[in-house]
C-alpha cells in the first residue's frame, strides 16, 4: 500500500473552479443560456486548444488522433501510462459539469503530479462526442477507439444533426483524416491502466452524504418499445364493455415494470419515458400506444430477466384484454465490471482522506465502457446538485473534484 | 296511436344513397381522400344550394338565418311545423355519413311527406358548424341558436383554423350578419317537437343486431386535465427509491378510472385519450405527465361521481408517491334528457316496423343537446360499421336510413 498522496485540496479546488468556469465562457459554448459544445464547432476547437495550452505549459506532449480526440501524456510513445481523463463535449443544452469536470480533474491530476514531483507516467485523453450533440451518436470517440463503429457508418450513417452532412466530411472539414479511423485504437496502446472521474448523474451521493462514488461497474441497458394495438373508438360513445383501449395496458406493463425491478433489486431500474398516444384526441380512445423501456443494472441477468418478463406481461397483458402487443428491441449492451484492482486502490485512497464515499455502479454510459475492452479500469463520481445533469442547473462541487484528484493520484501512485 | 306510415323502403333507400353519394363529389368536399366540408367554404355554400334545390323540389320555403343554418319550411313563419334534420359539415378527414345522412334522412321524410299526402307540419334544420372544423368550435350553429355564445366570442375568440380570422369577419365575408345572431333564436319559435336522426358513431347497434337506437337521453361530461408533477431524473443512474416517476400515478389513475366508471354502471364512461410526458425521452425519467379525462354518462350524478373520486384518487397516489397531482376541469355539460312523449311515439313506430330496435343514450354531443333548451325532441339512430365515425373509412347502410325515415315520418304522424 502506497502512501497518500496529500494535497493543498483548496488550491486544486480553485484551480478546477477557475478552468470549469473559464470553459463556460462565450469563447467555448455555442449558447448563452447553456453550455452548448460539440465536434468540429469553432467553441469545441477553443477548449482542445485551452487544454493543449493548459497540459503544454506542465511539459505534456499534446496530440489528437484521426478524428480528434485529445491525448496528451508525459512519456514518450510506446512507455507505458496510466490514463486519466473524460471528455469535453456537453448536451445541447448542458451544463459546466458533465464531461468537462472530468477533463478538467483530470488535468488538475497531472498538474499535481508535476507539482508534487510524483513522476508518475499519464496519460490524458479528452474524448471527442460523448453526447451525441453533433451527430446523435453517444461515446462517438470513445466507439471508434474501441473500433464499435464501421466505415460506412462513419461515412454515411452518421450525420450531423445541424446540416445532414456525414461525419466523415465533417471530419475531413475540421482537418482530421477519418480515412485513417482505424488507427485510433492506437490511443489505448500504451495505457497500464484507466480512471475516469465524472459526475454522479443522480442523487444517490448528495442524499446519503457522500461526496466520493467509487464505481465498480457502468450497468448494462436493454432499449425497448412496447406497441399495443387498440381500437380507436368514440370516447363518449363506446360502453365500458365494448373497449379495446390500449392505455390501459400501458398502464398495467408500467406498474408491472416498477414492481419486477424492485424485485430484481442489484441495482436494476426500468423506466418508461416516452409514451405516445395515437390519435391523442380527449374525446377518442387510443387505438395504438407506444412506450419505450429503458431497463438497466450492473448485473446483465437481472436486468435482462426483467426485460424478458416485461415484454411477456405486455404481451400477454393486451390479449387479456383482446389486444395485441409487441415488443421491438431498440439495443442492449452488456454490463461493464470495473477492474477490481483499481477499484480497491481507489477505495483505500477514499478511506484514507477520512471523507464519506461510497462503493456504487453507475447506472449511465460513460466513455469508460469502450477504454475497458482493452484496458483495466474504474471511475470516481462526485455528487451533482439534485443529480440534474444534461442542463444549464447542473452543478457540482470543484472542492469534490480536488478531493477525487487526490484520491485519484493516490490510487494511481499505489498501483505502480 | 296513429297508424303505422308504410313507405316504399327501397325507394327510399335509393334516394338516400343517390343524396349521400352526391354530397360525396368534388363539389362537395375540399378533399379527395376524405369528406371535409365547413362553414363558408365553396363546398360548404354548394351543399346549401342542394338541399335548397332538393326542397324547393318539393315546395318547402329554403332560408338561412343570420349566420347560415338552413331552414326550411312547408308551412308559413309563425305556423307550428315538427323539427327534423341534423348537420352538414363534416370533420376535416371526414366520411359520408355523420350529419349529412341525418339532413338527407329528413329531406327523405319531407318527401314522403308530399308524395303520401300526409299533410304534416314539418321544418328541415341543416345546422352550421357541428364538428368545429371550421372555427374549432362544436356545435356552433346551434349554441348560437341556444344563445350558448357571446358576442364577444363571436368576434374576437372563435377563429378559424385555417387562417384565424374571426368567425364574424368569415361570416360577413360569406354574405351573412352576424351582427343579427341574436335572432338566430327564432329558428326555433315555431317547432313543437324535434327528432334528429344521426350514424350511431359506436358499435352497440352492431353488436346487438339492432337496425334503430330511440335515443332517450345524450350524455353529459366532463372534460379535465391531470398534471402529476414528478421530478426528471436520470432513467439509469437514478435507484428504484429515489423515484418521483409521475407515469406511475398515470398507470394507477388510468387503472382506476375504469374500476370506476364500469362500477358507477347505468352507462358511465371513462377514458384517458391524450397523454403528455415531459421531457418524452427513452433515458429520462418524466418530470412531468399531462393526460386527459373524458367521463360521461346519462345520468349526472353517476358521472360526476366517477369525476369528483377519481380527482381525489390522483392527488392522494400522487402524495403517496411523494409527488403533487392537479385537476383542471376544461369542461362540463350536464346529460340532456329527451322527451318521453316523442321517445314513446318513436318507440312505438319502431316497434310496429317488427325491425330490431332498442333504446338507447347517446354517449356523443349533438346539436339536439342545444334545440332540447327550447322544444321537446328526441333522436334516432342508425348502426354504423364497427363504429367508425370521423373517418373516411366511415359506413352506414341507407337502408337502416329509410327504415328511420318511416318510424320518424310515423312518430310525427302519431303526435299530431
Amino acid at each position: 500500500m502506497a502512501t497518500a498522496t496529500v494535497i493543498h485540496r483548496e488550491r486544486s479546488a480553485a484551480r478546477i473552479e477557475r478552468d470549469i468556469d473559464t470553459l463556460a465562457t462565450s469563447d467555448y459554448t455555442l449558447s448563452s443560456e447553456a453550455i452548448r459544445r460539440y465536434a468540429y464547432t469553432h467553441v469545441y476547437r477553443n477548449t482542445l486548444d485551452y487544454f493543449t495550452r493548459e497540459l503544454e505549459q506542465i511539459g505534456f506532449v499534446v496530440s489528437e488522433d484521426a478524428v480528434g480526440t485529445l491525448v496528451a501524456r508525459n512519456r514518450p510513445a510506446g512507455d507505458p501510462a496510466f490514463g486519466v481523463g473524460s471528455h469535453c463535449d456537453s448536451n445541447r443544452n448542458g451544463g459546466k459539469y458533465d464531461g468537462a469536470m472530468g477533463v478538467v480533474t483530470a488535468l488538475e491530476v497531472c498538474r499535481l503530479n508535476e507539482e508534487q514531483g510524483l513522476g508518475l507516467a499519464l496519460q490524458l485523453i479528452s474524448f471527442l462526442e460523448e453526447e451525441g450533440s453533433g451527430f446523435g451518436q453517444m461515446l462517438l470517440g470513445s466507439r471508434i477507439i474501441a473500433q464499435r463503429v464501421t466505415e460506412e457508418e462513419l461515412k454515411e450513417r452518421f450525420r450531423a444533426l445541424d446540416d445532414g452532412r456525414s461525419f466523415w466530411e465533417h471530419a475531413e472539414e475540421a482537418g482530421y483524416e477519418p480515412a485513417r479511423w482505424r488507427d485510433c485504437s492506437h490511443v489505448l496502446d500504451d495505457l497500464t491502466g484507466w480512471i475516469e472521474m465524472h459526475i454522479e448523474q443522480a442523487r444517490v451521493l448528495q442524499d446519503t452524504g457522500d461526496r466520493i462514488g467509487i464505481v465498480d461497474a457502468i450497468a448494462g441497458y436493454v432499449h425497448a418499445d412496447v406497441v399495443v394495438h387498440g381500437r380507436g373508438d368514440h370516447a363518449g360513445a363506446t360502453p365500458m364493455d365494448l373497449r379495446l383501449d390500449p392505455t390501459l395496458v400501458l398502464a398495467e406493463t408500467a406498474l408491472e415494470l416498477e414492481r419486477l425491478a424492485r424485485g430484481a433489486g442489484r441495482g436494476t431500474v426500468g423506466t418508461i419515458g416516452e409514451i405516445e398516444v395515437d390519435p391523442g384526441l380527449i374525446n377518442a380512445i387510443a387505438s395504438r400506444v407506444r412506450f419505450s423501456l429503458d431497463i438497466r443494472g450492473p448485473e446483465d441477468a437481472a436486468y435482462r430477466g426483467v426485460a424478458h418478463e416485461i415484454a411477456s406481461y405486455a404481451a400477454e397483458g393486451a390479449e387479456r384484454r383482446g389486444m395485441r402487443a409487441e415488443y421491438v428491441q431498440r439495443q442492449t449492451l452488456a454490463a461493464t465490471p470495473m477492474d477490481g484492482r483499481i477499484v480497491g486502490a481507489l477505495e483505500q485512497a477514499a478511506a484514507g482522506t477520512g471523507e464519506p464515499y461510497r462503493r456504487m455502479h453507475s447506472g449511465a454510459a460513460h466513455d469508460t465502457m469502450c477504454v475497458a475492452d482493452r484496458v483495466p479500469t474504474a471511475m470516481v463520481f462526485v455528487p451533482c446538485k439534485d443529480g440534474v445533469s444534461h442542463h444549464p442547473a447542473e452543478e457540482a462541487d470543484p472542492a469534490d473534484a480536488a478531493l477525487a484528484a487526490e484520491i485519484i493520484l493516490t490510487a494511481i501512485a499505489s498501483l505502480r
